[in-house]
């Protein structure tokens, strides 16, 4: 019966993401899921991180309503990005992007067939009188054709690779997690050469230079002692077992870190 | 198959929500969705405002479980209504009627028939035991007549309505949502007339005097600039692009507000 | 179809509890229920009181995902319980076990079938690439055998029990809920006899002696004011009568607690 998912910035004390919801059954028996409502607010990279880490795991055919939308009301467009297995729907400001890229085989429709949409529009909240009725349409078996062209001059949007400077890599701070876990742009695929048979990093970051070991996981640490490990969505994190490693060392997302792997 | 919604001040941190949801799923095969349980707690009015807006998003036949309920286990007694399309189900303290009125057509039930109840009724927990059983078996097809006798006593509850004083609006801060956005009791259909042709207000609030454009969406301001707008369920709110206006201005619910419409 | 519930210390923030719905709805049709995703980090005991209290009220055949799992990628086991009426998926480090005890009946599945889980497992995730494609399987009728071994050298875990010193009763705080209702690990079964007839408590907790009355409900006290009741596990707690008793008293979970009932 298909699914749709819901990711925002609303939080979880409005009733925004519900409104979003109501529309989705009012118009379709799709099963709903939220990714998560508590993006940071107006946080493009933030949600692009999200969305893009989340997306792979869902079955085929799912349609993902994504908004973090600090844009709606003005001139930006709406969007539908079909890829290889799933769809993405939400404002054309890169949120998607990532995501799509990561998938593959990706196309983009600029939603313009008002007869999809709710009979009022509101100016402030297109998530719920937009990117839903589209969402819950496309679940309904809608030809993609009939949503809107598709179009080439979307806007782009990218995460800052890491870079390698001598024998360090150069990254920055993508994420921080609610366990204060915090997330490099630094991916497996980067360190993989260079990490094996070691088992400490030098990690420049937030003024302070800490060194660290390179572990399978947080409990190979000694409780409330610092380690770096590959995490779920394969990016290098420096942690704490069972502690917080944003809060202790006062990192925030978009901080450079500098890391250099040792014997 | 149904649907039920659960509105509450629970918050997420305990099993309250879920053990609800696990009673609705022991009775019925409804779908269940969160308006939220984040209201501040004991705050009858946010709670009321809150179901009002999202009801009417639902198709027809939802059950609507609320349940912000300081009077649970004293005398107060539970309620069914229904309305033109929806039907609510929770304490008789006033939650429940603005948005019965804003539905439409609505009659009052009270919950006397216990064989519709959990077999152990706690004194501290009627949401689990008594509102969502209930709400079950309606989703199920109980007669409405079965769950108890209509009532006209029940107890009423309605937002302040703002007043017109020479050429000003005083309202009140009705809600704050989780951007910040301050959101009055002052709606569309207050102003539009005045507002027309009109772009900017002065507003007083929280002893300072604002003079702020009156523009379509957030995104027509520039980043970090105040402005006002009709927000998605109609009411005039004052907000911050991409920030917090409540956080700026120091702005809290039940705060009043005046304002003026100038060219 | 099946229910399948996710219990964690993720947050809501970050997308980890939807990568766990992704994989279930990949694999199975079951429906998703959160109990919820705000236990205290790394909180064994929180985490299991909260699993504990709310399997009860599920549907027979209820498959629960528990996640409190500092030890993730060590030596510590994944297990599955059956009981009575439903099952339970987890590490193998405690948390499970105050839920399965009271279920009664209960029988420990050491998961050993690497073809039941992801095709690639994560040493920082097990919730998403074990414990839930398990409790896939099992709604879908994979025999329980197939999972793993029976083993009994499962990790225990109990609450501590309250002791009778005298004519008091010594026991400890276990839970704080979102209202700041102090939850203690006096059950009504150990006091039932000695509360007959009596109206109050005297209480020393955190270094304070309150007399406070003992009542059938909040709504009994004046607002603001005191009281200690029933609650909807059957635990003794203290409240104050819409307000935030925890704050107010400095209190937190663990903390020791000692009660007399008077006249």
């Amino acid at each position: 019966m298909g699914i749709i998912t819901f990711l925002s910035d609303f939080g979880t004390k409005s009733s925004y993401p519900a409104q979003m919801k109501a529309v989705a059954l009012k118009i379709s028996n799709a099963k709903l899921v939220d990714i998560t409502h508590n993006i940071t607010p107006h946080n493009l990279i933030e949600g692009a991180f999200v969305l893009k880490n989340s997306t792979p795991f869902f079955p085929s055919g799912t349609v993902h309503v994504a908004v973090v939308d600090p844009g709606v009301g003005t001139k930006r467009k709406g969007i539908v990005i079909t890829t290889k297995t799933q769809i993405l729907v939400g404002p054309d400001n890169g949120l998607l992007i990532p995501a799509a890229r990561n998938l593959g085989d990706f196309k983009v429709y600029e939603i313009s067939n008002t007869d999809l949409l709710l009979d009022n529009i509101s100016n402030t909240f297109h998530g719920r009188d937009i990117f839903t009725p589209i969402a819950a349409h496309i679940i309904n078996g809608v030809f993609f054709e009939k949503i809107g062209p598709v179009i080439d001059n979307y806007v782009d949007l990218d995460f800052k690779k890491p870079k390698k400077v001598m024998d360090n890599i150069v990254g920055e701070v993508i994420y921080i997690d609610d366990f204060g876990n915090i997330i490099t742009n630094i991916k497996y695929e980067d360190i993989k050469n260079i990490a094996q048979q070691k088992t400490k990093i030098q990690a420049s970051i937030s003024a302070k230079k800490l060194v660290i070991p390179f572990l399978k996981s947080y409990g190979h640490a000694r409780k409330g002692e610092p380690l770096s490990t590959i995490g779920s969505s394969n990016h290098l994190e420096i942690s704490i077992n069972q502690g917080n490693a944003a809060e202790r060392y006062s990192v925030k997302a978009g901080d450079e870190i500098k890391i250099k792997f040792i014997l």
